[in-house]
């Protein structure tokens, strides 16, 4: 009687808004939260606690589960890969995961498939005299990541002076993570895509949207992106090309900058995105259930738009009092807006949840989108 | 930093569909299931193990809600009646529920508001001279149904034979149980329509379907019907005087009967309806969603459609051993189907999914809707 049953490392929003899907294809799904106030654990019966870190909760976890999947990417891949040793079944897998996780590893790769990016360098934890070199040959005016655990603008330093940039990196060093440096280009634009991949190797590609962040961290989204065909092609082919190359299980985001008209790969991630929550409200299938689907050895569903336009406004916290839930009815009152609450505790800069609207006119629908979402957070338009 | 908590009297199939929605409105629900095995049970952390029938569990459930809906109709009014005495909050209300579980008090509503229905009249227990004089005016062609407890075409009886009516009044009789009679009549297509109303008295009405009955229960639904724009509005004012008249406060599902191409009403349910789970793949909100914006207080959203066609096809048991949950992947294979699986125990003839379809094409969008769901219940279409 019973069909799959999925694992989710972590529970967050991105594991709270797969269990609609989860639920309507008759999935089971067991949650790995740090607690039951997480925001996927709030909403699920199937819970258990434990740390994403800790290699035995995650072997108890992935040894009851068909497959198990990630909510975010602060897992320890070591282990990961001995848990796959032991024929345990994750997708994406460990290799997937260990990519997603480092900037350097993803930048080496982009080079490596001859993609256009920005110049870049990796200084390893006290290889100081990269950061010289790269300095003497392309300015202050420089672009520093950690290597790893950085999100929603996190870890990522836009340089102006020297001393700042040898005090970024130094402090990555403490911590024993390297740096990614990378040339400053001038950015026309944000452009997203996500490509689906599934056990049988099967492939579907989202359209490419346009994302516009603030502080790193995506405020609104655009489906789909105004750009060229070749733009727009040229974004599906690298998208596309890396699920393949990764032998990626699951779904893969790239994000990309328009520079000087031309298409420069920035990172990608190998989970739902917040740059596909439109796919919600606006799509055939939405990224949950596609995941969902490729991960468990379904067939991949239709990720066409049902609609002309969506715009997706996140709602980020302002406080640690405002939360969402209160401003709802408010929001509500939008004609067309679709109200996505994650149930996590306000604090400034937290992602509390989203608005998407959808519709012909995209004056109309980037208006609608933000007007409901400034009541969702603020209680004012 | 909470929003409302609903309480879902009842933990079937309508209280699991209404659950993506509550998440993403971050709504709290809490359930009184029979079983933690019941449809929604499994899919949700809140759950009051208990019966909907004892008024001790329902009061439990209602006093820590802010409001507190149903998932069927087999409630016990009276006792709820007086947990509205003192200050409980039901939407609907018990006089909706109590109209809303009797056939002979629907009749004698219709009546009352001048609606068009066939002939009918209603032997309380004990009056069997009722059903004597009403086969001597109408002929033994007529339809008997037991005033409440049925569902999904039980308690229905078509009637061809004198002696079988009098053995059907007579078995229900014995059960307590009055019997409403009425004139058969012929049946040109059947139709339904969901209306909403909210706490501030906002209506919003969903496009009339055509629903597709087999032994009664629901197995095909086209929405929107193909009827003359005089039927559609009929239906429409039908539907609207109705949630007035009651002062419903979610959402009303009317089934009409076209009959020698005028519009009788045949019965209500005051909950979501399987006549509206289209609504979850094809309209801008659905009926889970509208029914929750309009029991918490918030404004209704859009009723429209998304699309040109929809088509859902309910999913029925043929045994105890075949479920969908095996075949999901195989229904998933064909283009455009969204896949509704319920969580249930199989058997033959109970509901345990179904699958909508939509498209431009209403042909194309029947056979796919057809073959998905033939896939997940037997593995073949």
């Amino acid at each position: 009687m019973r069909g799959a049953r999925v694992g989710f490392v972590g529970a967050g929003q991105l594991a709270r808004m797969s269990l609609g899907s989860s639920i309507a294809l008759g999935l089971d799904v067991r949650l790995l939260a740090g607690s039951f106030d997480e925001s996927a654990a709030r909403v699920w019966p199937d819970v258990m606690i434990g740390s994403a870190d800790d290699a035995a909760a995650v072997r108890v976890l992935a040894k009851s589960c068909t497959v198990t999947t990630f909510d975010h990417e602060l897992v320890d891949t070591v282990s990961i890969a001995h848990l796959e040793d032991d024929g345990l079944n994750f997708a994406p897998g460990s290799w997937v995961m260990a990519v997603s996780q480092s900037k350097q590893m993803q930048r080496n790769l982009f080079a490596r498939l001859g993609f256009n990016g920005p110049a870049f360098a990796t200084a390893a934890v006290g290889q100081v005299s990269v950061l010289e070199e790269f300095l003497a040959e392309h300015g202050q005016e420089i672009v520093i990541k950690a290597d790893r655990g950085g999100y929603d603008g996190r870890g990522v330093f836009l340089c102006s002076h020297r001393s700042a940039a040898f005090e970024f990196v130094d402090s990555l060093h403490r911590q024993g993570v390297s740096a990614v440096l990378e040339a400053r280009v001038p950015i026309d634009k944000e452009l997203a895509i996500l490509v689906a991949r599934s056990q049988s190797g099967e492939v579907r590609s989202y359209p490419v949207v346009e994302t516009v962040q603030e502080q790193g961290m995506l405020r609104e989204l655009i489906a789909p992106a105004d750009i060229s065909p070749a733009l727009f092609n040229e974004a599906v082919r690298r998208g596309e090309s890396l699920v393949e190359e990764l032998n990626v299980v699951g779904l893969l985001a790239v994000e990309f900058f328009v520079s000087n008209g031309s298409l420069l790969v920035n990172e990608i991630a190998t989970r739902p995105h917040n740059s596909g929550h439109y796919s919600i409200d606006a799509c055939v299938t939405s990224q949950f259930e596609q995941h969902l689907r490729a991960i468990v050895g379904m067939p991949l569903g239709d990720p066409a738009m049902r609609c002309r336009h969506a715009v997706t406004v996140n709602v980020v916290g302002v406080d640690e009092r405002t939360s969402p839930n209160q401003n709802a009815g408010l929001a509500a009152s939008v004609a067309g807006a679709h109200i996505h609450i994650y149930g996590k505790r306000p604090r400034p800069g937290r992602k509390l949840g989203h608005v998407t609207a959808t519709g012909d006119d995209l004056e109309d629908v980037l208006l609608r989108a933000r007007r409901a979402a400034g009541l969702l957070m603020k209680g004012e338009a």
